[in-house]
């Protein structure tokens, strides 16, 4: 890896060491190799600790490096990349969709999504959490947020609670003329729950997908998915661009 | 702001840290607010100065504070709403779009981005640099790759480089029929040049939104945006869902 020392460059020493691990990522390590421990990598380098965490905080921002408990810090394989746009073509919950259905409850919603939904504050809404699964890792954990009103022929005996209760939530909900829907994506620090379901320390930082879907000149649902930053690249297609490119 | 001891809670301290001080940002804090400093907070509930530390960072993550050199930590105004998905749908440079047109060199671009291009390592392309602005601030720096193939009607002689190359650039993309485009958006650390452009110090965290522009059954052209995570919320509309819910 090479004992270039770092002193007297005019960027900062952080970065300019980034740039350098990078260098050694790409020409020295294996996907999943585990890098030296934090003492022998400042000394080689000739930093202090706070310096090189810094860049390696970096380099696991951009996805180059992961740090697991126990394991330490390995060098990452390329981010999965997890279509957002063209899934949302549909309600959650369409046929061939990669979620699984965990759980649903009566709660009211935070107020942002309160506001979302057009509904007042405390007033409760079916609440179905689910999990994205992409090549058998959890990716993403979301909470859909389902006003009683866009979903009057739920039957109330179906279960109190439960996957099978968050599945009725979602059929009752494709009845709807699904209109369209407006997503934004925005960093965000994992929840403690959320973490949990994600194989994460809490405040891992995440991108944060809220949708709102749109039938009858309203919102019907909205949805806050929490994607692992450190994982996933996530892809819009405005257009069946394969099959463009394919032609 | 309260004396709250954080010890003895089983979540990880600097977790629990941040829900308190997420409350106390609610209620006794205004927007731009300068926060007491780190030894004082520390002190006031009770933990160490790395455990205050990293509360401080999860809620810079999550938009809530900024940290800004010479200034201090400031409660965070809220995010930009800013629309990346319907500007999407012109090329780029179509007339209203926000973004400033400041420079033009012909460059390799990296080896990604050939990629997508279809173009092999280290052929030249036209590299034009843009900023977008929003309400007087700089919130997103990009790199334009244009292939020559794309613009072969680019006159030789309209200037070597600069901001005017660069709308000729632009003006001569426009010609092509554009037939769709793809887009990814992942978390990223902004690299030294971007970083400039941004106001932000080198590896600030930061959505980097790749697109490529299909025209002619290719790949037309790649933009890579580097988006301030800080103060920026993407938004991606499907439909003119506004219409739709004005209606």
């Amino acid at each position: 890896m090479g004992t270039t020392q770092v002193d007297a460059v005019p960027e900062p020493k952080y970065w300019h060491l980034r740039t350098v691990l990078s260098d050694a990522l790409d020409s020295e390590f294996a996907v999943g190799e585990i890098l030296p421990n934090e003492r022998e990598l400042a000394a080689r380098f000739g930093v202090a600790r706070a310096t090189l965490r810094q860049a390696l905080e970096q380099l696991e921002l951009e996805g180059r490096l992961q740090r697991r408990r126990g394991v330490g810090t390995t060098v990452a394989p390329p981010r999965f990349g997890i279509d957002v746009g063209s899934t949302g073509h549909g309600w959650p919950g369409a046929p061939g969709d990669d979620w699984q259905t965990d759980d649903c409850e009566e709660a009211a919603p935070p107020a942002v999504v309160a506001k979302m939904l057009g509904e007042s504050d405390g007033v409760p809404v079916q609440v179905v959490r689910r999990t994205r699964m992409t090549h058998g890792q959890p990716v993403a954990a979301e909470l859909l947020y389902v006003p009683f009103s866009s979903v009057p022929g739920l039957p109330a005996i179906e279960s109190s609670g439960g996957a099978a209760r968050g599945r009725a939530v979602l059929r009752e909900l494709h009845r709807l003329d699904l209109a369209g829907q407006e997503r934004t994506v925005e960093l965000g620090s994992a929840r403690a729950d959320d973490a949990r379901q994600l194989d994460r320390l809490p405040g891992a930082p995440v991108l944060v997908v809220s949708t709102r879907y749109l039938a009858d000149g309203r919102t019907a649902a909205v949805t806050v998915s929490t994607y692992r930053a450190d994982t996933c690249r996530l892809t819009f297609g405005d257009t069946g661009s394969d099959a463009l490119l394919a032609g």
